[in-house]
C-alpha cells in the first residue's frame, strides 16, 4: 500500500510561505503583480485563470488581467504585450498559449521577457533550466512535480529517476530539475523500445507523456516512488485519470500522487511562486 | 577486436562538405569569415588557434584575428566584442575563455551575440540545444561525437545510450543532442552510485567525465560503441591518454574512437561548419 502524495498539503506550505513573503514584500513597498494577458475565451484558460486568479488572492498577489478579443489585430496584440513586458508594476506575465491563428505564437514567446517568464516557455527560460542558471523560471508543471518529492521528503540525490516523456513542458525540464539534485536521470519517450524495462530500474518514476492509463504493473516494482503528471478525461470511465493505471501502482509504489489531487493541484502554486521571486529579484 | 573510429575521415568528409558550400557562398558574394578574439598568449589558445585557422584557410573560410594584451582595459575588450557582434562582415565569432582576471567572462558571455556563437557558449545556443530549435550552434566537442557516430553510420535511435559527465561543453549537450536522435539516454555523474552499471547497460557510451583512464572494462560489455571525449596528457605514461582505457576497452567494444586522433580531431572542423552555417542563415 503505496504512501498517496497528495498535492493539497504540498499547495497548502507553498501558500504559507508565499504569504509571508508578499508581507514582506508589502514592507518595502511592493505588490508582486501577474499579468494574465489571454485571447478569447477557451474554456481551459478559464479555468486555469480562475485557479490562478484565486491562489493569487489568498496570498497577496495581484493581478491585472488583459483580454483581448478572439479576432484581435495583430498589431494591438503585440502592443499589449510590449506594454506588460515594460510595466515595472507588472512582475510576472502568463500568456495563454495556443493563440489564435492571425497571431504568431513563435514571434509571442520570443517577444516575452524572460525574467517575467513566470509560466516557464521562453528560451531564457528553458536556457535556465538546461544550464542551472537563475534565468527565467522553471515550467510550472515540471517543477510541480519537484515541490511534491520536496515536500514529502523524498532526495533524487543518488537515485535513478526515469522520466516517460521528452516533452519542453515537463519531461525535459524534470529531467534536467532531478538531474540537478543529482539523480542519475534516463529519459524515455516514444522511439525508446523496452519503456518497462527501463521504469523498473528507476527509484523514481515521472510518467510524463501524455498518453492516459499506459503505465501499469509491468512498467513498475516495489519500493519506487511514482510522480504521475499526466491529467485527462476518461470517458470509459467518467472520471480525470492520469497516465498512470492508479490501482496497478498502489498496492506496489512505496509513494503514488493520485490524479486528481497530486502534481496538478500544485501547479498553479508554483506559477504564483514565480511572481512572487519575480518581484524579489527585481529589487536586487 | 573494436572497430577504431578515427577523426581524420570524418573531419575529411566535413571538409570536402564545407570546400563545396564556401564556393557556393562565393557565387553569391559571400565569404563566410570567423574572428577570433583572443586576450594574452596562452599556449592552449594559441594552439586552437592555429588548428582552427588551418582548418579556415583549407575550406576557404576567412579569419579575422583579433589579439587583446593579457592586461587590456575592460572597456577595449568589451568594445571589441560589440564591433565583432555589430559587424554584417563577421559570421562567426570565437571568444577564448576563461579570460583574464580583470575582465568579467560571464558578462562577455551573454553580449556574444547568439547568431555569431559557433563555439555553442551562449544561453540562446544551449537553450537550441535543448529544445532543437534552430538558436546559435551546439558546443563543438558535443557535436564532434555526433559526427562520428553520423560517419560511421550508427544510428542512435531505439538504443540506449549512456553519458558520463554533465558538464555544459560535453554532457549535458551530447545527451540532448543523442535524445534528438532518438536514443534513450542516462546522464551519469559524480554523484551516481553505480557508473559501471548504467554503462554496461547501454549500446553507445560517451566518457566525458573529464577523468583521465576512468573508464575501464568493468564500465563496459561486448558489442557496445564507446566515444571517448576526454583528453590530458598522462605523466606517467609520458603520452595524450582519454577518460577510457583504450586497452581495456578495444578487445571489448564494437567500436572505440582513440585519443588522440578520435573527438578532438573533429572538433575544429565542427567550428569551421559553424561559421559557414551562420553565413548561410544570414543570407536566409
Amino acid at each position: 500500500m503505496a504512501q498517496i502524495l497528495k498535492g493539497a498539503p504540498v499547495a497548502a506550505a507553498l501558500c504559507e510561505k508565499m504569504t509571508a513573503q508578499t508581507a514582506e514584500l508589502a514592507g518595502r513597498g511592493v505588490t508582486p503583480t501577474l499579468a494574465i494577458l489571454r485571447v478569447g475565451e477557451r474554456d481551459d484558460d478559464l479555468s486555469y485563470e480562475r485557479g490562478a486568479m484565486k491562489r493569487c488572492a489568498q496570498v497577496g498577489v495581484a493581478v491585472k488581467n488583459v483580454v483581448l478579443p478572439a479576432n484581435v489585430d495583430p498589431e494591438a496584440f503585440y502592443a499589449a504585450l510590449r506594454d506588460l513586458n515594460e510595466d515595472p508594476k507588472v512582475h510576472g506575465i502568463l500568456m495563454f498559449r495556443p493563440l489564435p491563428a492571425q497571431l504568431d505564437g513563435e514571434k509571442a514567446r520570443r517577444m516575452l521577457a524572460p525574467e517575467k517568464d513566470v509560466d516557464g516557455c521562453t528560451d531564457g527560460s528553458l536556457a535556465g533550466v538546461f544550464t542551472g542558471a537563475r534565468l527565467g523560471f522553471a515550467p510550472c508543471t515540471a517543477q510541480a512535480a519537484m515541490e511534491i518529492l520536496h515536500y514529502y521528503g523524498i532526495d533524487p540525490a543518488g537515485k535513478r529517476a526515469a522520466v516517460i516523456g521528452r516533452s519542453l513542458v515537463v519531461g525535459r525540464p524534470v529531467a534536467m530539475m532531478l538531474m540537478r539534485e543529482n539523480a542519475t536521470v534516463t529519459i524515455c519517450h516514444t522511439r525508446t523500445p523496452d519503456v518497462p524495462a527501463v521504469t523498473r530500474e528507476a527509484d523514481i518514476v515521472v510518467a510524463a507523456s501524455g498518453q492516459m492509463e499506459s503505465v501499469g504493473a509491468d512498467y513498475l516494482r516495489e519500493g519506487q516512488t511514482v510522480i504521475d503528471v499526466g491529467i485527462g478525461w476518461n470517458e470509459a470511465k467518467q472520471k480525470l485519470c492520469g497516465d498512470v493505471r492508479f490501482e496497478e501502482a498502489e498496492p506496489l509504489a512505496a509513494a503514488v500522487t493520485p490524479v486528481p489531487g497530486g502534481v496538478g493541484s500544485v501547479t498553479t502554486c508554483v506559477l504564483v511562486s514565480h511572481v512572487i521571486e519575480a518581484a524579489r529579484r527585481s529589487l536586487s
